[in-house]
């Protein structure tokens, strides 16, 4: 059997799984994902067995420290997979309502009817614990799903698919509902993203380089979370203590994650707070690259920042700064080099807050607040698959509401169209 | 200039002019809309003129009489294209809205902002007319379109296209705002189709051949709508005098819409007045094509169905009728045989009729009333720029708000993330 025909053959016993998950009752997919954490604390050793194979093999092929780190399973994260099944079991079902219901002169009424989007595919890295979350949040709202990990985490995959296979069979769904994909051939990524008859959208999570070959080459809908290349702007009419505040939570609180910080942008008016904001940075270690004004303003600030700094996610404790004359210069810096991930205005001016929200075009869009809250838990909603930079369908982080559809319902007596 | 760049330099200048489009007041777009209105009208000879000028082409390329009838205009026309644009101007506005808003325990209030989507290509075939309903659909919904109608309407697309930017010129609107592509060589749709760094949705309006050739190619996101297989289920609890009255609107009220039934499948415990539905849609003309135990039950129905006819949109007057055990054999051809458009079950059960739109997979799902109502003015939506059979995104009639999407709005109030 070729891969194609392997994946293919997935596919299908996924499109016929979709079915059965989609008119599941909430109780019993819920008892699914319970069961399939109490298989899971029962396998402790198993699993821990099955990723000390990867981590030897990981080894074995020099991989780095910070990959190493993400592929290691241990008793306090198989803890926390455990409790994140419970937390997505608790979640009210995102699926079956009905809303917006109108009825119309002709006498129908029309509603739309929350519904599961079908199968799934999810392409990531390393880390097995995305195989558990994946599953439970596809899983949660009535989707069948084909999951693809890495080939550095295949025997903690494998066994983990195969436990939530039997948590599923244990309450009589289908066990295909759920499937890992078992070959660490690429080839098997580019059958999955290019079978729209069996797959209705993929998820690629991982490095910048994956998503947009999978964005490029996919034949099938992609909700897909490119770079974050977020802009905290100083208003002139901001307080100073929360722009201190909010600018050094943005850029320290972590480095590596995607809504951090990157650029610094200071209204001139601003400017004379600049040298308290900056030294609080630099106090955490983080290297600040200035625009010429920010160096004048601010001598302390020893690095040039060049064109390329603009468009850097550093992902690392670097900064670039740079002085604008106003909003209108901020939202122009904005437009030109952010990523659509996250941008935040620190303001006490009520009119140019309200145009900041308005005129900036990405998926967050913040008034006096850290960048760091674009995320789908402090967002409330229970969950997250992802951050969608994407326009279309989803935008911004990603929870059970984001892997649903919606579809017309309409109510009759009868009636006909004249 | 290769179609390559002068496409690019569409791209390039609706990008632009989205960023202007985005941000201005609702009663801008309005006017814009009827200043359009009345350029229209103070042109109708020119429209006419231009419009002959096709006819004329048509004719020398023995265009099918349905084409040039679809491509010719009229002042009867010309006057429904002024009352549209005045219409739409009439909706409410589809952005700037903010919904959602709830208060985390942070503190953060979090919210949905409707934004438009920014640069939208409209690819369709020879209704000039499409080129005025989509523009202005684009515009009220506050985005920068690029619209490329078909090789046959070219002279009237060019006008049109002159009188739009006219338009927009005069209430200070960017004309590139709405772009007509001039070129009608093939590589300029291919070009369109590929640019996701200017476009960021296309929109296909024609025959599925068109609409399977831009999604197979699409490098940008496709909001499309392939055939409309649309069947009508009449349970064994059916009121007689209703399921006769939906099946024979169903079929005959129009043939070549796509929300028209293709095949009308009978609960075998309503076999009783089968001979009654089929005699009443016969006697408009329809040929009627039964499974055997159709034939059986109505032995005037002569043709047979073959399994073709259930993969079949006939868009003319045939039907398909096919009795079944009952609704779970009703939702299995219906799951196997729709094209995911719209179905109905005529029921007076109440389990049945909400199982059905629970289980049936489809755009529009229907209980005791005619798949003819699927259709965006129908369900109250002002407007419709096409009929979605995709998940993602937008689903079924597309009105304004298929148009728009969404961003994270968050106030804040000084708060970082601890």
């Amino acid at each position: 059997m070729t891969i194609q025909q392997y994946m293919m053959e997935l596919g299908q016993q996924a499109r016929m799984a979709a079915r059965h998950v989609a008119v599941a009752d909430v109780a019993l997919r819920n008892a699914a994902l319970r069961g399939i954490a109490q298989l899971i604390d029962n396998s402790r050793s198993d699993l821990l067995a099955a990723n000390a194979e990867d981590l030897a093999r990981g080894e074995a092929n020099a991989l780095e420290a910070p990959l190493m780190d993400r592929l290691a399973l241990n008793d306090q994260r198989i803890d926390a997979l455990i409790a994140s099944l419970h937390q997505v079991a608790a979640l009210s079902d995102p699926v079956g309502a009905i809303d917006n219901v109108r009825t119309m002169d002709s006498g129908i009424k029309v509603g739309q009817m929350r519904v599961p989007l079908g199968v799934i595919g999810i392409i990531y890295e390393s880390r097995p614990n995305v195989t558990v979350e994946a599953a439970s949040l596809c899983l949660k709202s009535g989707n069948a799903a084909i999951l693809r990990g890495g080939s550095e985490a295949v025997s903690s995959n494998t066994l983990l698919g195969g436990l939530i296979a039997q948590g599923l069979a244990s309450v009589g769904l289908p066990k295909t509902a759920v499937q890992v994909v078992s070959s660490t051939d690429r080839a098997a990524v580019s059958a999955l993203i290019t079978m729209p008859e069996y797959v209705d959208v993929v998820i690629p999570r991982g490095g910048k380089g994956l998503i947009e070959r999978i964005a490029n080459d996919a034949r099938v809908p992609v909700i897909k979370h490119l770079d974050g290349i977020c802009h905290v702007y100083i208003d002139s009419d901001a307080d100073p203590e929360m722009a201190l505040a909010i600018a050094v939570n943005a850029k320290t609180q972590r480095y590596g994650t995607c809504n951090t910080m990157e650029t610094l942008l200071v209204a001139e008016g601003a400017g004379a707070h600049l040298a308290t904001i900056l030294a609080a940075i630099a106090d955490e270690g983080v290297e600040i690259r200035g625009c010429p004004r920010t160096r004048e303003l601010v001598p302390a600030v020893q690095h040039s920042a060049t064109e390329l700094d603009w468009q850097t996610e550093y992902l690392a404790p670097i900064l670039s700064v740079r002085v604008v004359d106003d909003l209108d210069a901020a939202i122009d810096h904005i437009a030109r080099y952010s990523s659509g991930h996250t941008e935040s205005i620190v303001t006490d001016n009520h009119r140019r807050a309200m145009r900041f929200l308005r005129e900036v075009d990405s998926s967050s869009v913040m008034v006096n607040t850290s960048t760091r809250f674009a995320d789908g838990f402090e967002y409330g909603l229970g969950a997250e698959i992802g951050i969608s930079t994407d326009k279309l369908h989803a935008r911004g982080p990603v929870g059970l509401e984001g892997l649903t559809s919606v579809k017309y319902v309409v109510f009759g007596d009868g009636q006909v169209r004249g």
